[in-house]
């Protein structure tokens, strides 16, 4: 067997799982969100802040990929949000297998909204369907305007884009409008809001962007 | 055949193929550098910094990894310095093959210090030997200090860490105690300098720590 057609097996074989999630998660009419991010773009911060404001009235659980440690599940603990935690150990990647099992250490009935926090990786998760209803991809400003260009099949993944931690523009060589010259040329439908998770700008654009998904997955025929 | 298997002989191969470089390499008395880090972690403004200083005095040359582009090996070849491109497309990693092709369009004969500047990625270039003498991981400040406890493989495969973006330091909430115990606690041998390359911080460390290196090459017995 050749490796190409192994990769292929792999990933025909994730595309059957991450299907047969997304009728599970369809019949509970449950919003399921698949975060990307290089390390340290802020993916467990945002889902703080989510938390802090929207658990009250939105009904959250979060799956946490990462190679190593509870850390970001204890996070999402310490505001009273269900998580489990899954180490890839090597794996640069989650995949429909291991959400599959996370779910069996998670109760989704009557949840609004499922986050899958992936492994920080702008290239390997891009390539694994989940299940999801849509892929979030957050940028953070001190990564440089280049990202897009140089790592497009994240972008090309994504359906929803996050520029976070825009409070550090000002230290940097940032050009927002050069990002976006890139991002448009990749993918001209993908659009996008600026955030600072550590202080609060764009958080209303995010939570409104989040509850009207919320809101169209509840009424959707399943 | 198993998964399992075939990314054994993956691996295996790799080895062999990475032997092979080191040898060549060790011929010529010529010091390679394997620079591992996140994406936008400032591996490139690094090397432009370091050519910038001590292009007159040191023959060196650079192989880019990255998905797409031509931008980094065009910002090294603006300061004079040779560069070649690798695009690995949807690849993750340079492996020892890639380099080795890249040989092919770069004469190495007469260096000093070959730099090879990985793919974005904190995963899985760490599994793959290029033949290299040293790795050199970079974390950047922006990251956040939980990256060594959360990526511990790229710290094990490190012979040398540079905290980069210090500058950045009193605008994020990174605490460089935390991350140092969780360093020293991976790997107590792991030698660190901190670093902001875009404001001269700690370059002179960095370039005394590559001269007594490429001395020390030049001296070796092949």
């Amino acid at each position: 067997m050749t490796e190409i057609k192994l990769v292929k097996n792999v990933l025909s074989k994730n595309d059957e799982l991450a299907a047969a999630l997304r009728r599970q998660f369809a019949q509970r009419r449950l919003l399921v969100l698949n975060l990307l991010s290089s390390p340290g773009s802020g993916k467990t911060t945002l889902l703080e802040q989510t938390a802090r404001t929207l658990a009250k009235s939105v009904r959250m659980a979060v799956i946490e990929g990462d190679l190593q440690t509870e850390r970001d599940a204890d996070r999402i603990r310490a505001l009273g949000v269900k998580a489990v935690q899954i180490n890839t150990g090597r794996g640069c990647h989650l995949d429909a297998a291991m959400v599959g099992n996370a779910l069996a250490r998670l109760d989704i009935d009557g949840l609004d909204v499922l986050f899958i926090e992936n492994v920080g990786n702008l290239v390997c998760p891009a390539g694994f369907d989940l299940g999801e209803d849509f892929a979030v991809l957050l940028i953070s400003v001190p990564e440089g305007d280049d990202k897009a260009a140089k790592y497009p099949i994240a972008f090309l993944k994504a359906d929803f884009l996050l520029l976070n931690k825009i409070d550090l523009a000002p230290f940097t060589n940032f050009s927002t409008e050069r990002f976006k010259m890139d991002v448009s040329r990749i993918k001209p439908t993908l659009q996008m809001i600026e955030l600072s998770c550590t202080q609060g700008k764009g958080l209303e654009d995010w939570y409104e962007w989040l509850q009207t998904r919320i809101s169209n997955k509840r009424n959707a025929t399943s």
